[in-house]
């Protein structure tokens, strides 16, 4: 049994069923090619039918098959057929000719089988199967001698329950196909998944490629309170899958998220009694934690694969110290805290020549995304990272079926991209501000009018997380005094290492982040509240200045284009400062992967990085997100009313640094001729420091004597 | 004898003289009150007097009195008047009243001598006199009684020559004088110039506390070619006073400038011969360079004093190490390179704890600030700065009267106030360069009208190093094709580590530097060049923009009010983030003594700097320049041209990106309600990172359930 068996709640059977039907299904069609769908029947297949209905799929890609069916016209209540139709086909209006049932009103059964064969492709893409209680599946019987065909693709069998007559798919059909899901359900198959557990042989463990989903009835468990998924339950003695070290609040909703996948996690933390917290979150018991740091390196299983969640910095060098005598050659560890790239190169490194495996892990979406499904973003060897590789994809959020991590690339890469990916939240963030701030005082728009508004924006292409964010956020209202609580809030914002990082590395790496920048001013500004209302009396700024009857009709409007241009413009920014580290120290990071991965989960996840995803697949060496195909004419056309936005805020006196910084930024990049030929003259003049000719650039560098 | 003689070529005695006596004067009427100067004559005091008169004193302040008069008419060939009043007097337009002459037309000798007595102060604050072929001074010959005076303060004595009577400030009146200048001049002095260097007794050696100036003649040397001051000879076995190491252009010119001063300097590098190239620039004999470290050190009295000039970084160290086993307990080094100030800061302490002095010196001005007064930034022990100030305020520049240097503070302080200057410096060559941007694509100015407008500029409020040098950069013009050279300059301008180091550090400490920062990525977007060319094509920006008649009429005068304000808001910025460094590191760093040192020598040197000298000595404690007394009003007069300024250029597509953060700085300091508030709300909603209350900000941090 290659997948672990995954154990939820019965009323997670549908919605994780249909997720991982769903996520087969837009896998297999990546090229664009049609997909074959197999069916069974059965009343927990239909719990995943209906569900599937609520996913996300090319559904004139597919064709439905059966898996078998009853011999009765295609109304009659026991066809396989007619449950299919009601639960799936028809609400989605799947057209006949992509649905080849199987023909059970015939009176000729054989040849009904022989002609299903003729309609069957060579190999199925994804099959939907069950378990029953004396181990069939499909309708392949435990002793009957359709198990044994191997020539035949479909049969005509008798089976043990009325109506005796089935059509079923053969047992090389289903060991043949691309994908497998097994679902069971209910505590009378209880017995049949303990003898799977132990090994046995009957016609559904026939079928080796498949991964199990089963209730906690099934599994022979008790319920998870609050629903989800959970794991298998860990007999003594049974060894971990996935260890997590900090039991912090992103350590304790990361470990939670594991479990739920189906592995068996341990747990440490320096502190104990933080077991509690992630008992009473409904960890199952599958999750164990333990007091002694050796105990629980040593309830894993080899090679170890242990998740940090300690504060980045010092604590990681110290937790790595004590780890690293209680480890063996091949063991992983993932820091996935927010750590300085270079410390975790640094780290790597080290630990590479001890035999070690070192991955930095970069992980957003706090502590909600952590729990249901981050976007994470590792960086380390490739060897290590495909043997954790099945855990982080399980825990990943999804973005068209597809989970939010890829191998960002070796050493820090990771750690890099999730330090430019808050930096770019940064900018984000400040943009929104400015947004708020400008409609709000430059155009007299109240909290509740701004969060309409913003909720029309979302609905359109500057939808995002942020935008959602900032929308609720407007509609919040205080409880003590009713009012927007927004205006309650001091403005006084703060911040942490990674934007600040985010800039200065763009200084080391001759990399303009100005976005980004302007972003952190901005918060530190804010910071010296007292200072500004002092100031605000000496420098009172502007008086008198009123908007034109055409800037109060249409400054909305510019704002939201000015929003998307300043936008693109950040994206660029720290993109091309990704671009020029992966030079630098040859990661090999592939910008339309990072677009994917921070489809969802992530904080920045925004409709946004749909059009930039195609960029970098059709131009993966793109200097520049602005130059692109599908970017620049937006901007070309956006760019007036950015100037505009800018404008207004400049004359009313209203800071607008970062829609300022990046238009600045787009102006610079977009110009032939710039000033630093004066520049560079006058560095000549008083330093000495010599200039290129215009006239001859690769001539080298000139000295003149400019008195 | 306490000062070092000085030695330079005869031509200089006048311009140097002249430059000590100003600078007494200066120092002496600090705090606006009236000085005396005593007057000597003969022909070299007369070339003195000559070069006096191009010095800026504020002579109405000054009183006249004199050394010794023939008993002769005061137009009398032979009079010192006449001589006093033909080259000084005269020419400077000193009024009847500030003129104490001695009567030599009297026949009553001794009442005229007393009658003087009467008119002279108790202390003169500057003398100038000479010294005879027999060692006379005033008119006081050796041997002669009057030597013996102790009572009376003028005398009528008779002299060895024509016209033998002569009246005479005695000797206790010449050594309480506060300061003293000896001139000595000519081959035919070179036997009592040896005299006084033996330490023998005559009248003229019994003013010790004079500084002695004299020529090569004089001295016994040959003159140094190129003119310029040069130190005395070193007899074989004479200790130097003052060390230079590494002959680079910057270490070159700074050893040459402290022989200049009168100091016999070593100097040392890793290529000896390189000496070759400081012998070529006019090195005088009392520069001797040591192809061996240990014969460099050697050949210093001790407490040695060692300037290095070596590239920053890990160079440093290795020269230290060398340096360490060679030096004894109170030997001092000074590193002079732009080393980064923590490095600063840790070889301080280590060098402290071995009983070695470490400075971190400043050094602004370029090669030709270095050759002939430097802005000197000195930071570390304050017992050690006090070894070596008479050398660094010798070869430091002048700005009304006191030497462009001072104790910045402990450790690092010094190299962080050089590169905050070195920051400031590139926002102020970025606002010249979107100046000359706006002007010629804006505007339509040719290069030939932007330098008349600048030189304009120049005359007024706007004034500054930089833009002298920009305004002769324009007037340049191109050998090969009689163009404005610098339209051939290649709009590329590079940099160094200052100014990064200035934004990384600024993030470190939390202070906004945003014109800093804006200056650096503009450098870094120049350096783009393919790119830019290729993206204009791509984003062409505005067409069909025009300036309005209002907006030709005005432009230049907008922007002129626009460069002065934003240059104020950078200068804010880096003086604020001086003043944070100061209290993080304990510094104690005296904003005004900054402004005072910046004042010549160094890029930055502006008029701006007389205002902010000004505010920081009225309120030490002042929170940001923009706030002070004398500057706020000017900012707010200046605000609309700065707005309509960037206004223009965001219409027209001209990235200002220093023009525009530096307003977005000024706007968002000035705002009492910045839109932060929703910034900390989001981060509080997706992050539970808590906020502030506005009604109870003192309540603590909160968290509330966003959703």
């Amino acid at each position: 049994m290659s997948a672990t068996p995954r154990v939820m709640n019965k009323e997670a059977l549908g919605p994780e069923g249909a997720r991982w039907v769903a996520d087969a299904l837009r896998e297999a069609m990546a090229g664009g090619q049609r997909v074959s769908l197999a069916l069974s029947g059965g009343s927990t297949t239909g719990q995943v039918y209906r569900e599937l209905v609520k996913q996300d799929v090319p559904w004139a890609l597919v064709d439905f098959y059966f898996v078998d069916e009853r011999f009765v016209p295609p109304d009659h209540p026991d066809s396989n057929y007619l449950l299919a139709e009601q639960t799936l086909l028809k609400p989605l209006g799947i057209q006949p000719h992509q649905v080849f049932r199987m023909q059970g009103e015939r009176a000729d059964r054989d040849q009904a089988a022989r002609d299903y064969e003729a309609l069957l492709p060579e190999v199925l893409d994804v099959v939907v199967m069950g378990m029953g209680e004396d181990g069939h599946t499909a309708s392949l019987f435990p002793g009957h001698a359709a198990l044994e065909e191997r020539q035949r693709r479909v049969l005509a069998v008798v089976g043990p329950k009325p109506p005796p007559w089935r059509m079923t798919l053969t047992l090389p059909v289903l060991q043949s196909a691309r994908k497998v899901l097994g679902l069971v359900n209910g505590a009378g198959k209880r017995d049949i998944v303990a003898r799977f557990r132990a090994g046995e042989d009957f016609p559904a463990a026939r079928v080796t490629q498949a991964q199990w989903m089963m209730d906690t009835a099934a599994a022979g468990q008790d319920d998870v309170k609050g629903g989800g998924a959970m794991s298998t339950a860990r007999s003594s003695g049974e060894l971990a899958q996935f260890g997590v070290l900090g039991m912090g609040v992103m350590g304790q909703s990361l470990a939670l998220n594991v479990a739920d996948r189906g592995f068996r996690v341990s747990v440490w933390d320096i502190e104990p009694k933080r077991f509690d917290d992630v008992r009473a979150k409904g960890a199952p018991a599958s999750l164990q934690g333990h007091a002694a740091l050796e105990d629980f390196v040593a309830s894993l299983e080899r090679p170890r694969r242990i998740l940090m969640m300690v504060t980045a910095g010092a604590p990681v060098d110290s937790v790595m110290g004590r780890l690293e005598p209680l480890l063996q050659p091949g063991d992983i560890v993932l820091d996935g805290g927010n750590s300085w790239f270079q410390d975790t190169r640094r780290r790597e490194a080290a630990w590479t020549q001890k035999g070690l495996h070192f991955l930095g892990v970069g992980v957003s979406g706090g502590e909600e995304g952590a729990r249901h499904g981050p976007s994470l973003m590792p960086g380390g060897p490739a060897e290590a990272y495909a043997l954790v590789r099945p855990v982080l994809e399980a825990i990943a959020a999804r973005s068209e079926g597809s989970p939010c991590v890829t191998h960002v690339g070796p050493d820090g890469a990771g750690h890099f991209v999730k330090m430019v990916h808050n930096g770019i939240e940064y900018a984000d963030m400040q943009l929104l501000a400015e947004t708020y701030d400008l409609l709000r005082r430059g155009l007299g728009l109240s909290t509740d009018a701004l969060a309409d508004l913003f909720t029309q924006w979302n609905q359109g292409i500057a939808e995002s997380f942020l935008l959602e964010t900032t929308l609720q956020v407007l509609r919040k209202k205080d409880p003590e005094t009713g009012k927007p609580l927004v205006e309650q809030v001091l403005d006084k914002a703060g911040q942490k290492g990674t934007g600040k990082w985010t800039v200065q590395v763009a200084l080391d790496l001759g990399v303009s982040v100005p976005s980004i920048a302007g972003a952190l001013d901005a918060r530190n500004l804010s910071s010296l509240k007292d200072e500004r209302v002092a100031a605000s009396r000496v420098l009172p700024g502007p008086t008198g200045e009123s908007l034109s009857a055409d800037e109060r009709a249409n400054l909305a409007a510019w704002v939201h284009d000015a929003l998307y241009a300043a936008r693109v413009a950040t994206y660029a920014q720290g993109l091309r400062l990704i671009q020029a580290a992966s030079r630098e120290y040859k990661w090999n990071v592939s910008l339309a992967e990072m677009a994917r991965i921070w489809r969802a989960g992530c904080i920045i996840r925004a409709k946004l990085l749909t059009p930039l995803r195609e960029a970098f697949t059709q131009q993966p060496e793109l200097s520049n997100l602005m130059l692109a195909d599908n970017v620049a004419p937006v901007l070309e056309k956006m760019a007036p009313a950015w100037r505009k936005t800018v404008g207004v805020a400049t004359r009313l006196g209203i800071p607008t640094p970062v829609f300022s910084a990046s238009l600045a930024y787009f102006d610079s990049y977009r110009s032939a001729e710039l000033p630093q030929n004066l520049t560079q003259a006058q560095r000549d003049a008083f330093g000495a420091h010599t200039y290129q000719r215009r006239d001859r650039p690769d001539a080298g560098f000139v000295h003149s004597d400019w008195s």
